[in-house]
């Protein structure tokens, strides 16, 4: 395991980040290609010393995430270096949705239009900055699918060597998109947590101090993307944290960062400290972390994924318990769905919306969809649902029933036998 | 043929636009749902009393293609109603690519973030309010695919009914994505022009006055759309025409717009007047224009597509004649490229810039390079070229090369083995 150390060159520039810390003890070390505490084995966070950051700055800034740079550990001039540019994704005012499901205010943030078509791209143009200030030149990570995309689409523009770790059986357009860009892609006969722990394994090995594993010796530079997601909602909603928000949960990383980002936002008095309620979303397949928080439990117990949301099917989820936190603290919430719900949930945001999300985004939609009825989401509060991912790399969920209504010859009365 | 009347009703509100125009005699005639001169049968296009628009107002607009709004057929509130809110896509200064190709300075205007991953977003807002205007409650089109699934995401979202047509050998990616949104998709035994020959019959039978096919009856206000992507360059070049672009060409009308685009933008004074050269993008299973530009024409003569890259086989392309107008006026041209240079050129845009283009993105940069390699690119000039499509739509073009490295067992022993 990378533990902290305490030795760092001074030429490493990460903004206003000045620390890694502790999330469980509070220990700090100097930043550096590690995510463990040497004291508690806790997961590594960054610290910061953000100075004054205003409103006006913010939005003067591009149109990407670029735009919070001065909330991210990366350099004051990282836009002007080669990236990928994610973010500043459409917040859409879902009113068709919001109607059908009885909710007053509802938008959902559409991340499919990030370059890659998920939220992935976000964390990823971090850990590319982390990657240069430490000198790695092989980019790679663990990924359910959509992480490999955006790491070897960002290997490619950014100029680094890729090599990334996928199950086998993931679906074709996120194999297809994982080599398009030419890095290496290894599939592994196995589960995402069995890909995992070979690539922590790797790392321990020998390729710890070589390769920037993103989502593992990168992590708390990565993770912190996730937050970007957290404060376009809040400018895009004019500077108002939403009362209730859905997330799904894989890994718990993104969740756990749009809390994060909140309290950052409000500290800062960049936005009013008003309530907000987290609920988290699983299928069913995969529900390790609403298993939990349906028992009341603390802990994580381990399952083995089997669902369509292959994107989210990890089942030792490393922020499961820090989800659990933040669900019971905001007075939140952890529910699942099947995957007959899943697609159904596709279809009706599809149907409402014209938004075509990938599976990931049927779990959040099929979740809101389930709190609401169970009265457990309040229908006048103002209320958003991620959707994470791209429908065209899911088509398989959909495939059944998304079809032709009819095929034709071109004549009228071909036409109007079937159109009537 | 929905030829233009002189009756409109006067509640139409359609912005700076004040009149239909034929671009063949100018004749002039009131804003309706008809898109054909009663005098010669030449094409009708928007003609606009645009008033002062400047730089600063534009800039102030939303990060998307209303911030254009001012030189749209558009009402001013346009931003304030339900739409898909297209536009405002990366332009990626592509270092890479330029460095492999010899060129100096060389952007991608990735159209792949669109709502729905194409350039057909930007046409279908501006017809979504063209069809708000004339009542029309069914939105309709004849379509290579990326057109359908753009109709039918606009119509569920804005409310309206669709009913889509489209050849039924699409890719998969292309007839789910037409279908999930929950609109009526006709395949049509035959080819894009069989379906466009049968969309004109519908519209004279009986259904012109009756819904609006984005690309017939509405073709005047819809392909005003296609002007967003010559602004939104010329903006994020630092307001700048770029002295070479590279356009694909199905039916001509993108191309054709961006040099009027163009041109308006000198004329408002918003751009300094510099020459620009445009060249056109085809596949030469699909080379009508460009086959009548070699051969030196005035005229294309139809052809029976056969291509890799769909959505652009339009063997009788309705703008084909405007297009080597603008090509030998602006001292451009038209090239077309082989199916595997298509793949090829997917394959290099992705490995040096991270971006993973559908076929019709393989077709510009492959004639780039061919210009280029050619000398008919001055390598020197400042050079854009689009990608309007996304990869995921055209999977097979690429999934024989696009492929795991290897699959493995997670063992250290298998891992070394294949990364040596
Ligand atoms: C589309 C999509 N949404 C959400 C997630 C959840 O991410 P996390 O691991 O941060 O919980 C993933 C993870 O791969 C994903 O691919
Ligand atoms: C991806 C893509 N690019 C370009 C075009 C060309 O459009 P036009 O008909 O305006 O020439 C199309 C048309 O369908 C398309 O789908
Ligand atoms: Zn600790
Ligand atoms: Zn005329």
């Amino acid at each position: 395991m990378a533990l902290a150390t305490t030795t760092t060159s001074t030429s490493l520039d990460f903004g206003p980040a000045v620390a890694l810390s502790c999330r469980e003890c509070g220990a700090r070390y100097e930043l550096g290609p590690s995510f463990a505490c040497i004291e508690c084995f806790g997961p590594l966070e960054i610290a910061y010393d953000f100075g004054r950051v205003t409103r006006e700055q913010i939005s003067q800034g591009p149109a990407n995430i670029w735009r919070y740079r001065s909330l991210l550990p990366v350099p004051v001039d990282v836009a002007s270096k080669p990236n990928t540019e994610p973010g500043w994704t459409r917040l859409v005012k879902a009113g068709n949705l919001a109607r059908e499901l009885g909710l007053r205010s509802l938008h959902v943030k559409d991340d499919s239009g990030n370059p890659t078509h998920s939220f992935k791209d976000r964390v990823v143009a971090i850990a590319v900055e982390a990657a240069r200030n430490f000198g790695f030149h092989t980019l790679s990570c663990s990924s359910t699918g959509n992480l490999a995309g955006a790491v070897t689409s960002a290997a490619a523009r950014t100029g680094l060597d890729a090599c990334v770790f996928i199950p086998a059986d993931l679906e074709q357009g996120k194999i297809v998109m994982a080599s398009v860009y030419g890095g290496k892609l290894i599939g592994i006969d196995g589960t995402y947590d069995d890909v995992n722990r070979f690539c922590s394994e790797l790392i321990g090995d020998e390729l710890g101090d070589k390769w920037g594993f993103v989502n593992v010796n990168l992590r708390p530079y990565y993770a912190e993307g996730s937050k970007t997601l957290a404060y376009e909602i809040v400018e895009q909603l004019g500077w108002r944290i939403p009362e209730q928000i859905v997330i799904p949960v894989a890994s718990g990383s993104q969740l756990t960062k749009i809390d994060k980002a909140f309290k950052e936002l409000i500290a800062l008095g960049l936005v009013e400290d008003t309530p907000y309620k987290i609920f988290g979303a699983q299928a069913e397949g995969c529900s390790p972390v609403s298993a939990a928080y349906k028992a009341g439990h603390d802990v994580i117990r381990p399952v083995k994924p089997d669902t369509i949301a292959k994107s989210l099917a990890i089942g030792n989820p490393a922020d499961g318990p820090y989800v659990l936190d933040i669900a019971r603290r905001t007075g939140g919430g952890v529910e699942d769905v099947t995957d007959p719900e899943i697609v159904e949930a596709i279809h009706l945001l599809a149907r409402t919306e014209g938004i075509f999300a990938e599976t990931a985004g049927g779990v959040t939609v099929g979740v809101l969809r389930k709190l609401v009825e169970s009265g457990r989401i309040d229908p006048d509060a103002e209320t958003v649902v991620l959707n994470t991912g791209d429908g065209l790399k899911t088509l398989d969920a959909v495939s059944d029933q998304a079809r032709p209504t009819a095929v034709i010859r071109p004549s009228l009365d071909a036409f109007r036998a079937v159109v009537a």
